[in-house]
């Protein structure tokens, strides 16, 4: 006799054969789909979301009620939040994406060899993408958008507190889809909290090309452990702001304020702030002063702490991401030493220099292995936003596919075409 | 008290880190090395090796020996023999290397934004490489020079039966690496046989960035699995032709011919050719002659085999790579039969259309998913030096970073760089 636990997870596993199987059908009515069909398709979600705004905030007051219910923290009750401006959000991000270029098939590279063959490469779409997601009901409008206009088909696993509310979305851009003549199947939500679906999503590499998880550190890293299928990742911003010892003190003053400030939670946040030792003495008790004044906590290391009034910094601190009003603050031997220590010891997320001098800038630059390297420019700009991506699935810490900010681009490929004339090889 | 086994295991994973770790630091070093020290590298390693000619054809003699003690088959014996020859080909290649243009440093879709950050990406290397092959000793030399001249380090695991070869080959490699005042460690050889070194090495995601391994398809699948590293992986090309209704049934048959016989074991030969059936009768008969008398047996579909005498394809031969004097022909209802077969059956490597219709080209273009897709063309052309890419380290089927041959440009990444004047976010 099969136990209920055996019964359930042969049903998800079936379920989620099933929805790989619609996505990839799905996925090759999108690959020869035209732009104007894929622009429709969002214009008609976007309208379908703006009927059904009661239907979708009824659905959010149920989650919003279990979550209460459940104990959820104030902050992720407020990432589950759907209001009408949340709303309207969501219908202007629709419209922003239906803006973009379409990414999929320009050819370039194309060359004539020497038999006359000609070579080049053509920009296509992934296939299925699988989205793995927590709390956020609008990543669920947002990352459909993205996969849509690149020309994939996508499967959305949301987080279970915002069940309710992603499956009344999932609804208008079936309904959207439909309506602008495009399979309902391009974007699926797994209409189920049952973790094992997560596990068949991860591996199902006959129907997913790509895996694509948001969310916390820990989620990350358990996807990308398990996956069989490539996983484009995100994880920490370990980011540090070096002052070079021909840096112009006032400018690093508001660009290391700029980079810890501007919004402690982000993962640009500078955590750890490197200062050459010449100019540590000029530039270090005003900026400590500044940061202070701002309620920052600062640790330093011993050429700090005799510098000014904070707290030491432990080797663990030169580890950590506070993502919060905190900052480790080091005196380094010079440029070496500084690319050293963020090479060591960042996450190869986003590093800047501040200086004014030609060759240490471009060292820095070609030295430092991180996604964004900056020059007197603070790191909290990394942001597909601000580098002109127009919008973004995520920020990739890994090197291979797409480094930084991953806009439409990074949802495509490119394949190699090839035009003869009947030529052989010999 | 400690077994054989296990200390045998603690002492490989001891040596994989210490591996790991020379290779992280020999590769930021490279990192900063101009195209000339690199170039100078190639020079050396190939002065070296044309100056230890006789050592190395010790050494193989060594594996050869063994080789035949242990019986290995004929193609393989083949294939781990050094000659004269075969040494200059690898020298022949280190200068082809040498020649390539330096794929790192270029700094391309450099924008300025609206606030007058300039934003754009730069060409890097991808870090620490780690390349698993099987017995062809030239692998050492060939993969060495493609990922020193793109910036990389490589840990190189060679198959157990060229180990003497192998080890000779580092020895060269490392001295020129030397003479060039660039680390030995660039290139590093895992000098045992210890099944458990690459276990660790797949899992290394500290040290190493990226797995390609190259070899059979069981060896790449295993390590694909296993591995928690990216890897760029090149399993089968299951490779079709289709002759469109349009097509000139003459450049149809050269190119069908071609595709099968140009030589049966590369990953681009046809294995299976797709014909519409309104050009069966006119196109079979005779393609299937000629196919016959070179050598080739040909199994068919039931249409097939009313037009003439082959063996009956089953659903089995529609999933089989050959690699042999074997093809199967199937009779389709038109292109998107054609189109729907191919994406189902194939194996997303190579796939080309023989049709002189403009509309039937184009469609078969953007709807056929594999790494190359050819118009009049055989399949038989995939492959990095008729692409014009100069060397090839393998051909990817993956989707993400690189599809079809790679060349050093897939050996690198791109990270955003971000270029200021005191810029703050507000």
């Amino acid at each position: 006799m099969m136990s209920e636990v055996q019964k359930e997870s042969i049903d998800t596993a079936t379920r989620m054969t099933l929805l790989g199987q619609q996505a990839r059908k799905a996925s090759q009515v999108l690959r020869s789909s035209t732009t104007q069909q894929r622009n429709n398709a969002l214009g008609a979600i976007a309208a379908e979301l703006s009927q059904q705004r009661d239907t979708l905030l009824k659905a959010n007051a149920h989650d919003i009620a279990r979550g209460e219910r459940e104990g959820l923290s104030e902050a992720l009750m407020d990432r589950l939040l759907l209001t009408p401006a949340r709303i309207d959000a969501m219908i202007a991000g629709l419209e922003t994406v239906a803006a973009l270029p379409d990414p999929v098939g320009g050819i370039d590279e194309l060359r004539t060899q020497a038999n006359g063959l000609r070579i080049g490469r053509m920009r296509t779409p992934l296939g299925v993408i699988g989205i793995i997601y927590e709390s956020r009901p609008n990543v669920t409008v947002d990352a459909a958008a993205l996969c849509l206009k690149s020309g994939n088909a996508v499967i959305l696993r949301g987080g279970s507190e915002a069940f309710e509310s992603n499956c009344a979305i999932a609804r208008c851009i079936a309904s959207g889809l439909e309506q602008a003549g495009l399979p309902g199947h391009a974007v699926q939500l797994v209409e189920t909290t049952d973790r094992d679906a997560v596990g068949a999503l991860i591996t199902a590499s006959e129907y997913v090309d790509v895996i694509i998880p948001r969310g916390g550190k820990s989620l990350i890293k358990r996807i990308s452990e398990q996956a069989t299928i490539p996983v484009i990742k995100h994880l920490e911003g370990l980011c540090h702001v070096f002052v070079d010892r021909h840096a112009s003190l006032e400018m690093a003053s508001t660009i290391a304020f700029n980079a810890k400030c501007f919004r402690y939670g982000i993962c640009g946040a500078m955590e750890t702030l490197l200062v050459d030792r010449d100019i540590a003495d000029a530039f270090l008790p005003d900026m400590i002063t500044r940061f202070k004044d701002a309620g920052v906590t600062v640790r330093g290391c011993a050429a700090v702490q005799a510098l000014a009034d904070v707290e030491p910094a432990t080797e663990e601190d030169w580890q950590t991401e506070y993502l919060g009003p905190f900052l480790s603050i080091r005196v380094v031997e010079g440029l070496d030493a500084a690319i050293e220590h963020i090479n060591h010891y960042g996450s190869h997320h986003t590093d800047a220099i501040v200086s004014d001098h030609f060759g240490h800038t471009q060292r820095f630059l070609t030295q430092v292995d991180s996604s964004s390297v900056m020059i007197n420019a603070p790191t909290c700009f990394a942001d597909g936003a601000q580098y002109g991506l127009g919008a973004e699935i995520g920020i990739s810490t890994d090197k291979l596919h797409v480094r930084g900010p991953v806009g439409l681009e990074g949802l495509t490929t490119r394949k190699y075409i090839v035009l003869g004339d009947g030529h052989v090889r010999t």
